[in-house]
C-alpha cells in the first residue's frame, strides 16, 4: 500500500458556515464542565506570590484554533487569577497578563486576531506551530491551558493498516495500538517540551475527551461519528467518486485515552505532580435538530484532513457531507445512546 | 465636506503579485542601508550582560508586514547579538531569543507565518495592533526594532482640507502642517508605550523614510508617487469613474520628518537617550524596468487604503494603477533627479 504520513491540520478557518468559530459547540460543552474546576484550580493551587512576583503573568492556550471559545477560557482564567489575588490581599498590584494563542501553522489566525474582545485585559500574542515542539523560551510560561485539543495526534502512525475505515474505533485491536503508541510518543513529546518552558510552580490545566474504563467504542460519540463518516466514504468508493486506496490510506488522528493511561504518562515522564483529575460526562445534545449541529461540527474539524488526503474538490467534499449527514440521522438512536467524556488534569511543574 | 478619517491600513497581504511579500524590494534597501548601522549599534551599545541575566532575550519588529523583509532582519540582529556575546566571552549561555512579530490587526499574520524561515534561532510570535498603543506587557522587551513603518500616521487629522490632492507633498503649507501635528502626536504615543514596555538598558533600532533639511518635497520620491497618484485620481473623476468629493477627502497617512524634528521629539518624551543617529541615502533604481516596481511597490503599500476609502471595485482599482503606472512613465525624468532617504535612530531606554 501507497505510505502516506496523515498529519494533523488546523480545524476550518474564517467565520462562514462551516468554520470552526461557527461550529465548535460541542467544544465549548467540554469547556463548560470544566470551567468550573479551572476556577477551582486556580483559587486552590496557584501560588500567586512566587508567580506574580513583579513580572507579568504568562498564559498559553494550545490548540486554541480560530476562535471564539479560547477567548472565554483565556477570560476566565483572568478573572480567577484576579480573583485569587484580591483574595490574598497581596500588597503586589496585580500583573500584566500575557497571553499566546498557540495553534498549527495552518490555523486562521487573521481569524482569530479579528475575533479578539477589543475589551479584554491582556496583551495578546498568536504563536503558531505544534505543541508537540518546543514554543517558548525556557521558564517562560505560568499557566498552560489546553483544551479539546490534545486528543489529535501529531500524525497517524505509518503502519496503520486499516482497510476500509478512517479510524481504530470500528477496528481491529493491532489500529488500537498503534494509535496508543503515537499518543503516548506525543504526549511525551508534549510534556517535555512545556517542562522546559513552564516555571517551576508553574501550573497545566488540561482537558480533553477520553473514554472510560470499559466503554465499547460503539458508545463514543466521536467514535460514532467517524464510524459513518468512513462507511460515507465507502459508499463514495461504490459510486465509484473516491479511490478505495485512497480510504485505506486515511485514518484520522484523533485518539481518546483512558484516565488511567494519562496518569501513567504523567507519571512516566516525571516533570510534574498531578494536583487533580477527573473525567467529567458532556451532556449529549438531544432533539432531531442536533444532526446539523453534528455534521457542520465534524466537516468544521475533519475537512482540511479530508482535503489534504482527497483533494480539493468542492463537490466532493459537499457530497460526502451530506452522506454523512443522512447517515447521521439514520443513526440517530445510537447518538442519543452514546456518551462524550472529558478527562480533566490540573498539573504543576515540580523543582527540577 | 464629508468628515472622513483615514486610518492606516495593513500593506497588501498574500503572496500574489501585488502582495506586499512580493513587492517590497524598496523597503528592502532602506533596510540594507540600515543593516550595517544596526550591526554596529548592537556590538558598541547593547549592555549583553544586563540585559542577558539568565532570561531569554525578547526582540519585537513593528510593523513588520507580512515578511520577508522582517526575516532578514531578525536574523541578522539574532547574529549580532551571538557575535557580541561570543566576543565577551560570557560565562552566561546564550540566550533563547523570543521574537514578537507586530502588525496591525489587518495585517496578514498567515502569510507571515507561513513564511517564517523553517531553520530559525529564535521563538516566534505575532502581535496584532498598532504601535501606537501599548502592545506588551512592562518591561518585557529587550530591543525594539522598527524599519519602514513610522512613517505611517496612525490617521490622517480629520481637518485637512486637500482640495484635489491626496497628500501634502504638493500642498498649501498648512496641509503640511497638520500631517506634522499629527506625526508629532504619534510619535509622543509610540514612545509613551515603549517607554513602558522596553527595559531600562534596552535599545531601541529604528528606521524610516525622512526628509533632508531644505529638499523640495518635489524630488522627494515618495512625494513624486503620490502626486502622480492623485493626478491619477483626478483623471478619474474627469472620466466620471470617481467622485471628486471622494478624492478631496483622502489623503495618504505618510509623513516624512526631517531628522531634526525626530531629534526634537525623543528629547521633548524624555525617556530615551540618542545614542546614534544618521541620514542614510537609498540608491534611487535605474532603467526603464524601474517603472514596474514602482507601480507594484505603490499598489501593495496603498490598495487597502484605497480600497477602504473607494470601494472595493477591481475595475476602478487596477485602472487606477494602469494610469499611474503612466504617469510614472511620462515623469521618468522626475523618478530619476528624486531621492529617497532613510533616518537611522539608536535609542536607549533611560532608568526613570
Amino acid at each position: 500500500m501507497e505510505k502516506v504520513v496523515i498529519e494533523s491540520v488546523a480545524m476550518n478557518g474564517g467565520v462562514g458556515d462551516y468554520s470552526y468559530a461557527n461550529n465548535s459547540s460541542l467544544q465549548r460543552s467540554g469547556f463548560e464542565a470544566a470551567k468550573s474546576l479551572i476556577h477551582e484550580a486556580i483559587m486552590e493551587k496557584l501560588d500567586i506570590k512566587h508567580l506574580c512576583n513583579g513580572k507579568s503573568f504568562r498564559i498559553t492556550d494550545l490548540g486554541c484554533s480560530a476562535g471564539p471559545n479560547t477567548f472565554i477560557a483565556v477570560e476566565s482564567i483572568v478573572e480567577a487569577i484576579e480573583q485569587k489575588h484580591h483574595s490574598e490581599g497581596l500588597k503586589l498590584p496585580l500583573p500584566e497578563f500575557h497571553v499566546y494563542f498557540n495553534d498549527q501553522l495552518s490555523n486562521d489566525f487573521n481569524t482569530l486576531f479579528n475575533l479578539l474582545p477589543l475589551e479584554r485585559r491582556y496583551f495578546a500574542a498568536g504563536v503558531p506551530g505544534s505543541f508537540h515542539t518546543r514554543l517558548f523560551p525556557e521558564k517562560s510560561i505560568d499557566l498552560v491551558c489546553s483544551l479539546s485539543a490534545l486528543q489529535w495526534l501529531s500524525e497517524v502512525p505509518e503502519d496503520v493498516v486499516n482497510i476500509g475505515r478512517i479510524h481504530y474505533s470500528n477496528a481491529p485491536s493491532e489500529v488500537m495500538e498503534a494509535y496508543k503508541g503515537q499518543f503516548s510518543k506525543d504526549m511525551e513529546r508534549f510534556f517535555d517540551a512545556r517542562a522546559k518552558e513552564v516555571v517551576h510552580g508553574g501550573l497545566m490545566v488540561l482537558s480533553f475527551p477520553c473514554i472510560r474504563d470499559g466503554q465499547p467504542y460503539s458508545r463514543f460519540l466521536v467514535g460514532v461519528f467517524f464510524s459513518l463518516l468512513g462507511s460515507a466514504l465507502m459508499d463514495m468508493v461504490k459510486m465509484g467518486k473516491v479511490d478505495q486506496t485512497k480510504v485505506d490510506s486515511f485514518n484520522m488522528p484523533f485518539y481518546a485515552a483512558s484516565p488511567k493511561e494519562v496518569e501513567a504518562l504523567v507519571e512516566r515522564n516525571g516533570h510534574f505532580t498531578i494536583e487533580r483529575m477527573e473525567t467529567q460526562d458532556s451532556p449529549i445534545l438531544q432533539g432531531k435538530g442536533v444532526i446539523q449541529v453534528y455534521s457542520k461540527h465534524n466537516r468544521a474539524c475533519s475537512e482540511g484532513l479530508i482535503r489534504q488526503h482527497f483533494g480539493h474538490d468542492d463537490e466532493i467534499i459537499d457530497e460526502l457531507f451530506d452522506l454523512f449527514t443522512n447517515k447521521l440521522s439514520e443513526s440517530f438512536s445510537i447518538l442519543e445512546e452514546s456518551s462524550m467524556n472529558f478527562v480533566f488534569v490540573l498539573l504543576k511543574r515540580k523543582q527540577d
